[in-house]
């Protein structure tokens, strides 16, 4: 599916859609049916093929006796309303990136990303055995949520651009699009920065309302169709090393559901992120040679600039610390991240470097 | 708990036990009760951890009416002897690690791991979405198995010593326990190499038996208690970068499954390599530190061990390439492999680099 088809079929986002009525699960013949309101276009690639792993998964586990609806952004709501949509209980879930939503809640920023963070083995070694998904739970509760992580986009690449970023300096009054703490970030740099629905993307860039953008990595943007607006593209970014995506149930809904639908949706939540993660590392490579072939310049930032995103960085972390929720979930989350990292630095990185060095040498 | 109890309440695997009924599946008020055999004494961390995921989750998920009865090495059959009993029908599955079947056929090394193959990552990129699992099924049939990868235990280390390994000389006649194709890289090297079940490994490193061992990594070589017994500790080996745990079950039995259990078994499998390497990576930090504080000295081979490594991996990989099915296997495992590696050399490997850099600095 192409770039073109996707702009035919989605309605854009933002605030077009009203719904009048509450969608509340449906019964028939002892089936249930959840309606799951997504952030993401039908098509888009990892995220929306992320949502699609999990609901086919449901429907598989529970034999059809559990099945969700979903709505793609302009059917029910827009696509940064869902949250809203779910704790109100005007839809039952939501597949998103929860860091859309730290104007709810500044916490929120950990469960997609936040600026050098972790990777996405990193945020899962925290989520499930550091103490994260209980305090995403404890979010969700002000909210009425049940959350879950569900997907994971992988090391987001740093973005397009119409010219090379010579330095920090380059950013100031650059019209770019970054959502979450990292956009914060390069606000503190002067760009100009703009969260913008994905499905609206392609065109906020051809008609210059962006002069660049990140969106997520070499398999989606390819299918996004970037490559025919921007050539300079940077393949590792300080702000978003390994996104998690977030489905989240209306805590209500949740509670009426069997233990066993309630493992269905927690147990295919991790498959999807395992399967759907390993989708998009597997096709990354391929897709960052295509588009090289297309005309895009590949490229990583300087030293220099990687340091003034660590500063401005520091500066956003703290503004936020006077949060309580959110100064323990920063705690909870660096603590793991240290030891995760430390060990990973003497096994898993130890060995691909001397992997690479043994064969290049061969 | 701690390896005292262990030896005390698990067999020591082996061809102790004798089986001599069929164990079919047990079908009770309209519910199903599987057998599996395992290689792992019950609470051995690491890899009991991820047959006791699989096993919870199918059962929550199918609400009781799929349930797995676990037998440890020695109540059904030795903790070598779980395929051939699970091909015959005398057992309905097993979980294990399927290099230790590279007797019964060569390509089942590609499904726990090979010398200077992929990290746990890249082994899934492959095994999902690079013909990975279909090769493993096409392997399986000839055994009448239905395979799935169901857990991993993240970047081997490299092993325990008791003394440091100056060059690959060191290697020459030094009893060491490796399974797999690792083990017969060490003999190129000049190792006595062995292959013994988990559960006997610390008395055989304890009575001399063994000069030195590799097992799994902090997390479960700490609660074996070889820190006892040896006091030098390789974090990173060739031999093992990210073994994936693999659950086949007799492919009769599978065919009679209803659709719904079949993909229970199938997602449970996902969601258990997804939440159990995250805790093996998780606790493998502090307990690395706890090593550390017994005593144990923590070090990296040189870059000439990992150069003669590297030559006798090769001639290994080689000698197998007669057999059409490994050579197809190593082909397809190959492409998956150097795609994944350069993107994420780009991506998450990069990123890395400049987070610790730029940490480190501030």
């Amino acid at each position: 599916m192409d770039r073109r088809s996707f702009l035919k079929t989605s309605a854009l986002g933002g605030t077009a859609a009203a719904a009048t009525t509450l969608a509340a699960p449906v019964y028939a013949q002892g089936k249930k049916t959840l309606t799951m309101v997504t952030s993401w276009p039908r098509g888009f690639a990892v995220l929306d093929d992320a949502a699609t792993y999990l609901n086919n998964m449901v429907n598989e586990m529970s034999d059809g006796t559990l099945t969700i609806d979903k709505k793609a952004p302009g059917e029910l709501v827009g696509a940064f309303e869902v949250f809203d949509a779910v704790s109100s209980g005007q839809a039952d879930m939501y597949h998103s990136a929860d860091y859309y939503f730290i104007g709810q809640h500044p916490a929120y920023a950990y469960y997609t990303a936040v600026p050098f963070g972790g990777t996405a083995q990193e945020l899962t070694n925290w989520y499930h055995h550091g103490g994260g998904h209980d305090l995403h739970n404890e979010l969700g509760e002000i909210f009425n949520l049940k959350s879950f992580l569900a997907g994971n986009s992988g090391s987001q690449s740093g973005g397009w651009f119409r010219n090379e970023i010579g330095s920090a300096a380059d950013f100031n009054g650059l019209k770019f699009r970054m959502p979450g703490l990292g956009g914060k970030v390069l606000g503190k740099l002067g760009a100009s920065v703009q969260n913008i629905p994905g499905g609206e993307l392609y065109q906020a860039l051809s008609s210059g309302a962006l002069d660049g953008l990140e969106w997520v990595g070499p398999f989606a943007d390819e299918r996004a169709g970037f490559q025919e607006v921007a050539k300079v593209y940077y393949t590792a970014g300080f702000h978003e090393p390994g996104s998690g995506l977030a489905c989240a149930v209306n805590l209500d809904v949740f509670n009426e559901l069997s233990p066993a639908h309630q493992k269905i949706i927690e147990y295919a939540t991790m498959a999807t992120t395992h399967i759907q993660l390993a989708e998009t590392l597997a096709n990354n490579g391929a897709a960052l040679s295509r588009l090289q072939q297309q005309g895009v310049k590949t490229m990583q930032f300087s030293d220099d600039v990687w340091d003034a995103f660590g500063a401005a960085s520091s500066e956003v972390m703290d503004e936020n610390m006077g949060d309580d929720l959110f100064a323990r979930t920063r705690e909870s989350f660096e603590a793991s991240l240290t030891s995760s990292a430390e060990w990973l630095s003497k096994s898993d990185a130890f060995y691909v470097e001397q992997r690479e060095r043994v064969r290049n040498k061969g």
